[in-house]
This record gives structure tokens, sequence and C-alpha cells, in this order.
């Protein structure tokens, strides 16, 4: 079986973890079994700082499948340290907002070094992930450097400042996808999206993580297009985010922070929109009735990936729900 | 007193750390002082690795004089660890046999940083050299890209490769500071020559310390027509070079690894050359006579600068040859 994920960083790694462990269990996955993941992940974090070149959510997936990240932090590496971090800070260079820890650098640095020598973020992702078994092909969303920019009202910031810095305290007018319209998929993101068999939005923020990838002409174009079943899971349970601010993020494009109104936003494909189905979790069955008069299939379970085995059953479901559709 | 300092990285650092001993000693430096040193630093060992901009001898100079560098082991930043290193290596970045400490890292990011985004190489080290008081201006001799290659018998690699990675163990044919025609000095190197009181040459590598500066288009013009005397300070004593692999460079151009050949090599300022006087060790005290016959006022004083004291005597004897020329 071929899947296609959508995702962003925390979110997209655990139900990418849960699902190479339901194909694991089943039979196979990325590691020479019959199943292929592709992860299409967003790059509207990345940026540069302080000359190296930062992808926030593509090394979030790869730290978590690779077992490296740390778990309790929720973010970055295990065991990390930030030695590096305190020169820089004494030289004046980086932002004193955002961590650099030393583990993590390696691989910023690496990946940079890539980038300078040419080659494209794509081919410098498959040389990074390369040194992991992860069990799961991690392609960025495009190639080109589209960065999410916050408008606020006296003006406009990179995506990391508002979330990072301000832990988005100022309340966003807008979200822009810049130089989205310029840009292309990487290479083997439409592929992947039209050899699925499953497509899946990941339970990642809609409007940061998920949207960006969509702003890429070429992709949505291609969820529409795709035979698959695409499957959405719900990033909002009972009302509230599960990680992150993405509250504050809805709240910007007008979309009230509920399971409901987000399938609602990405609509039905068969009304143009992206989704065939939508996981709500068990607590938001009663909102059921209004995401199917959408035209979007409606299903309740578990959504809360708070170890392994709920993330592998959270796949498991997903796959059930594309099977029935 | 303006004194202007062409030099390389270890011993030049020396010289210069004994130098400002000196003048606070008698009176004032770059602290506030009424004495100013400008070091003219060899760029002929930098380097990109990784995608960071490396320059060794700009840094141990910079860590010499702020007493963050590590004195037991020669070179690089005291405390060090290699964390980040660890995660290059794993990602297979960079060169197994170049190490990067944590510490030093942190210099060659907030340098990287800032020549992407445009500064020239000096205005990036007046930014790196502000964190600490250092007494002595760094300039490095030239804002080019000016790196040294080694012709061996079968290939050319860069300085780095032949002495760090084979210990200078290949012969080399000969040395190609490349790209040295098409550069330009440093802005502020000419005016620090031309407005010298003492123009000082470390006792640092003639080949690939000294000369890479020398070649620089302007430079040896500028100290030929320096009213100020020029001092050289011998970096061989009795036959021997007191730290690196100078012989095996010297042996390459068809100097001998003597204190009197390498005045020789630089010459007179009468004859063309950029010597006034050279200072030898005590114990190539026999070999003023053939030094002075070239043209060079030379003397034997200690030269061994195994400590703060020693380098400070060094340097108020330089200064004392050139208050008698």
């Amino acid at each position: 079986m071929r899947i296609a994920v959508l995702c962003g960083g925390v979110g997209g790694a655990r139900f990418l973890r849960g699902l190479r462990e339901h194909l694991r269990a089943v039979g196979g996955s990325g590691d020479g079994g019959s199943h292929e993941i592709t992860a299409i992940v967003n790059v509207g974090d990345d940026m540069w700082l302080t000359g190296l070149r930062i992808t926030p959510d593509l090394d979030s997936i790869m730290y978590t499948l690779a077992g490296a990240n740390d778990d309790i932090r929720g973010w970055g590496r295990r065991d990390e340290s930030e030695r590096v971090a305190g020169e820089l800070a004494a030289y004046g260079a980086g932002w004193e907002w955002f961590t650099l820890g030393d583990l993590d650098l390696g691989t910023h640095i690496a990946r940079s070094g890539l980038l300078r020598e040419g080659l494209p973020l794509s081919a410098a992702t498959d040389r990074i992930t390369a040194r992991w078994p992860l069990g799961v092909r991690l392609i960025p969303a495009t190639d080109d450097e589209v960065e999410t920019q916050v408008h606020v009202a006296d003006r406009t910031m990179h995506l990391q400042e508002w979330w990072t810095r301000y832990r988005a305290s100022i309340p966003a007018l807008s979200f822009e996808y810049r130089n989205a319209p310029a840009s292309s998929p990487a290479p083997g993101v439409l592929e992947a999206i039209a050899s699925a068999d499953v497509i899946v939005l990941a339970p990642s923020n809609p409007v940061v993580s998920i949207a960006p990838i969509l702003a890429i002409p070429g992709i949505r174009e291609a969820v529409l297009a795709s035979p698959a079943p695409v499957i959405g899971v719900s990033p909002i349970i009972a009302g509230a985010v599960v990680r992150g601010m993405a509250d504050a993020c809805l709240s910007a494009i007008g979309v009230a922070t509920t399971a409901d109104a987000v399938a609602l936003h990405y609509r039905a494909r068969s009304a143009g929109g992206i989704l065939d189905a939508w996981l709500v979790d068990e607590a938001d069955a009663a909102l059921l009735p209004a995401i199917e008069a959408g035209g979007i299939t409606a299903s309740a379970v578990p959504l809360r990936m708070s170890d392994l085995g709920l993330s592998a059953a959270l796949a498991r479901d997903v796959l059930a729900v594309a099977a029935r559709l």
C-alpha cells in the first residue's frame, strides 16, 4: 500500500510514527515490506538564521521517526546541549528567543552545507535522512523558499517570530505563504499524491502546516485529481487544540476552533475541496452530522496520540475509513 | 606608536600578545593608551567547509588575545567539546580529519552568517572581534577568497588538506595563492602600513603565512614604500622550525631552513625586498654576518615565546631595533 501524508511537524511526526508502527505490525513497511509511506512536509516554518537553513518540520519528523527526538520537551533532540548557542549569543548572532541545540545544529550545518553546494532541499533531505532507517520517505513540499509570514496590526513577521518569540500572543490579521505562487512542488510530491492508495491530512495545524503545502501550485490540484481517498484527522479535540496554537491561527482566518469547522473549511472533494473523510475524536461525536452535511464522511475515534500504541491505533482507524470509502 | 604586524596564526598570536603586554607595561596600548597595534592577518588557510567559512589564523589570534585559546593543544578554544562534530560525522558532512569544536563552531557560524548577509570579511571580523577587548585591531589581508593551494606530484589540494590531513608528509612542489592576482587588500590594510611607525613581520611561516599576504597586489608595494622601518622575526631557530612544518614549505621553494636563508629570501628593502632588520635567536648569532651582508640589519635575541614574559621581551627587542634604525 502507498500512503501519502501531508503534514507539519510534531503532530505529523506522531502520526507518521504510528502509521509506520501499524504497517509494520500488519506486514512490513519502508523497512523492506510492501508498504510505502511518503511524508509531504510543510516548509513554511523554514528560515535562514545566521547563515544556516533551519527546517523545523522536516527535522521534527526525522528525529521522531529516528527515535532521536526529545519526547518530554516535544521538540528537538534528546540529550541536547547548547554550547554553541552560548557562543552565538556572545557574538550577538542568531535570535536569543530561538534555541539552537548542539545536536540540532549538526543537522542544520550538514543541510546548509549541501544547499550551499547547490543541492535542492529535497535532495539534501534525502542525504540527511539517509543517516537513519526511517521507514518513511520525507519530501519537502517544495524546494523553493516559501516562508510563512504573519501580518499583525503594525508589521509583518516570520511565522517563527510570531509563534516562538511571541507565542502567538499578537493578534494575527492574516498569513502569507510568501513566494508560494512562484513555487513548484519538489520532485516526487505530485508523483506520491498521484500514485497513492490513500492520502492523509495529518492532524497538523490547518493554517500554518497544511495550508502552506496546499498553497504550492499543483499540489491542491493533484489531491483533487487523485483516485485515492483523502482522509483528514482533526487537530482539534473538544474545541481545543491538542498542541500548539492553532486557535490563534484559525481565528485569523475566521474559522472556529472546532473539529467540524476545520473540516468544512477544507471542504469535501465533491464540492471542490480536498476531503473525502474526516476523523474527529470520540469527544466530538456530536459534530458528525454537521460534517456529513458538508458531504464529508465523518467518524469518531480516539485521536490523542499519547503513546505509540494510540498513534498506531489512529493510523489503523484512518486506513479502515479509507477502505470503506 | 602605531605598529603594523603581518602575521599568520599561532606564531603571530603569541607575538601580538607579547607586543600588547609590552606596550601596556610601558604605557597604554589598544585599551585606551597611546599605542595602536594592527594585525594584518593571513587568509590563505581559510576555506568553506560544510557551508561555513573557517578562518584559522584570524581565530587563533582572536582566541589568544582574548585568553580563550587552548594553550596546551596550541589551537582552538579552551574547554572545547565536539558534540556537533559527532553529528556532522554521522551525516557524512565535513572532513573527518578537520576538527570543528563546539565553541569554535560558534565563531564560524556567527561569521558565516555575517558573510551570507553580505558583509565583507573585514567587517565581519570587526563584528566578531568586538566581543572581546583585544587591544589589537585584526584585519584580514584581503576580503577576497585567496586560498593557498599545494601542488604535489599528482594533484592539487587546499593547504588545510596538505597540512592537517597529511601533516605535510607529501612533498610539495609549489604553492599557489589562488585568486591572489585578482584580489585587493582589505580596507585599512594599506592605511595601517602607510601610517605605521614600525612594521613587523611576525615569526610566522614565510611560505604559507607571510607570502600569501604579500601576494595580494598592493601590500608588498606598500611595505616597500612605507617610511617606517620593517623588522622581521625569524620563525627558524638553530635550523629548525619553532612550531609547524615550515621546513616542508621552505624546501618546496628552495630555501634552506635556517634563519639567514629566510632573511635573504625576504631580501633587504634596499635591494627591492621587504626587510630593514631581522632578528634571529641567540643560538643563531653566527649567522648575523651573512644576513648583514645582504644589507639587512641583524640582531640576535631570545626568540622563544614560551611564556608571556618572553613574548613581551621579544616585542621590546623588536621595537628597540626599530628605534636604532
